[in-house]
């Protein structure tokens, strides 16, 4: 396997990035939120994507040197205009905007139109619980998820972000609305495995374990069935009311011009009790029951965002694993 | 099947809660909240959870006098104790204290400690959307759930509210964390079916569709294996942080003597363009195209909260279909 010093990746991301046109102190950004998802073991929102985040600038799909912009304010709840620049600028700038309004009013929510996809969305959760602030984040996506009932995409996997910040490590779920992204499902068909639990559906409409199978039929299933099904709608209903930008179903269904699409960042500040230490205690008890209770003879389970803060240290450590051929590749750029 | 017009169930309702000591107005407002669950169709949370609610106020766990109080306050974020008082009056307060905060700041949230289970969650969700607004509300709830990877509950089944106003139909749904919930299970075992979908596990960590089986063993799935089971806890976490009050881990695992939950109230104001008719346009288009597409070939799916406006038609003009027991246990009290 081969592994990259953050530092390297880092270096290089920024070099193509400035190479682009980005100006220095975006360029950083850029390439701090595209290095520290592969830092923390979210490869395919990493380096795995920056060609295509690189073919996308190429073609004109993004604006590198749009800035978002504030369209409307009414009090705590803001609507933005993403002006089709960096997705994840726009989305860390927006996160910033929301932690800005909730230490003013206790809750912040900035709805962005017109962004890119956001990457890695867990990205901007991380950021709310550094700053101390409960983020709650989602996007919506091209049509990629037939809703529970039907055989064609109507819904997109629109992940949810939900963090909580807590000094042992913050709790972070960062969650699509799909059993399984494409992605996992490559991956799982590449290492020859079945999925571990019924993935979606084959083209005869059966459940399927079979990863191949989901991606030949595009039949993906929503988690939970109906719930995901239901829940992926009311995101993208509050993601384009709020924002007055495009609803799933007006996003291209091309992953290489999706475009225009719209979020909404949440902060909530736990502290404004003015206590933090009380928040900081009821999280650490909740955390200390969920892995494993006093006295339970079953098994030690892992919260979410337990396992990256040990991949972080290791890639630190260790260096970060690359694809050979995306690291040429984007070495070369 | 006997039916029972609704102004009969809430008269039956309203005389057992003045009887119990409940003040004119809040058994009034007691009594619909109980009548409409039934009416729409949530027959659990309707007229057959009465008798629990009537045996829980007898016992002293639910204080039919109290009110819910606010005890902290930082702009449009605010923290309530619910006193032990009626889960459903508390919820109603909450949220609508939450839509008067999202009026003044465009997003409200109420944090609300020490109350009592809400019955059925979706009524604050329709409250919202009556009201114009988009809410969202969960509940926390004794440990009833196994999270993935353990075989004990640690986590609640944590109801979720998310309901977006539309004037033809608003969309409202209300779904547990737990893919059946217990009284679904026992609902198919008495008709001597299997599930649609795995539901749980057996006592030997098979997936299973037999509800008995899950019954048995209490491990009911989360929605979407590890990922309700992460949302779950961090429904919890959010609960518990911002209200001061109890998480899952902390409530008495019983049902007759659950009290002292959390719940959190959040309403956003869609209209805060000040053109409402541009966000129910977006809603509408949303609609049209996730029940069935323009030019689609598959099937027609139906829209969280779609279901409920029908039953709860046939159920005005036909009355209500009560358990013949309970509705005489109810009449007798």
């Amino acid at each position: 396997m081969l592994r990259v010093p953050y530092q390297e990746l880092f270096d290089t991301l920024l070099r193509v990035l400035l190479k682009l046109g980005f100006e220095q102190s975006r360029g950083e950004k850029c390439a701090q939120l595209f290095s520290e998802s592969s830092r923390d073991g979210v490869y395919s929102h990493g380096l795995n994507r920056f060609p295509l985040f690189v073919t996308m600038i190429r073609n004109g799909v993004i604006n590198i040197h749009a800035e978002p912009e504030a369209m409307m304010s009414h009090g705590a709840l803001e609507r933005w205009d993403g002006k089709v620049g960096p997705g994840n600028l726009n989305a860390y700038h927006c996160m910033e905007r929301a932690i800005t309004l909730s230490r003013l009013h206790g809750i912040g929510c900035v709805a962005l139109a017109k962004t890119n996809h956001w990457m890695r969305g867990g990205s901007y959760g991380w950021q709310a619980a550094e700053s101390g602030m409960i983020g709650i984040c989602w996007t919506n996506t091209l049509p990629n998820l037939p809703p529970w009932g039907a055989s064609d995409p109507r819904v997109g996997n629109n992940p949810l972000v939900i963090a909580v910040p807590r000094a042992k490590g913050h709790v972070v779920l960062d969650m699509a609305m799909s059993q399984f992204s494409y992605g996992a499902l490559a991956s799982y068909r590449a290492r020859g495995e079945l999925l571990p639990v019924a993935g979606g559906f084959d083209v005869d409409g059966n459940l399927t374990r079979d990863p191949g199978a989901i991606e030949k039929s595009k039949r993906a299933m929503p988690i939970g069935f109906w719930k995901g099904s239901g829940l992926s709608l009311t995101l993208d209903l509050i993601a384009a009311m709020l924002s007055g930008g495009n609803a799933t179903h007006q996003i291209v269904a091309d992953p290489q011009r999706e475009t225009e699409i719209s979020q909404v960042f949440i902060a909530l500040n736990p502290g404004f009790n003015g206590d933090g230490t009380s928040g900081a205690r009821i999280a650490d008890k909740i955390i200390e029951y969920f892995q494993l209770p006093p006295g339970s003879t079953s098994e030690r389970v892992r919260y979410p965002g337990e396992r990256v803060l040990r991949t972080r240290k290791e890639n630190m450590e260790m260096g970060i694993p690359v694809e050979p051929a995306i690291w040429q590749e984007v070495q070369g750029m």
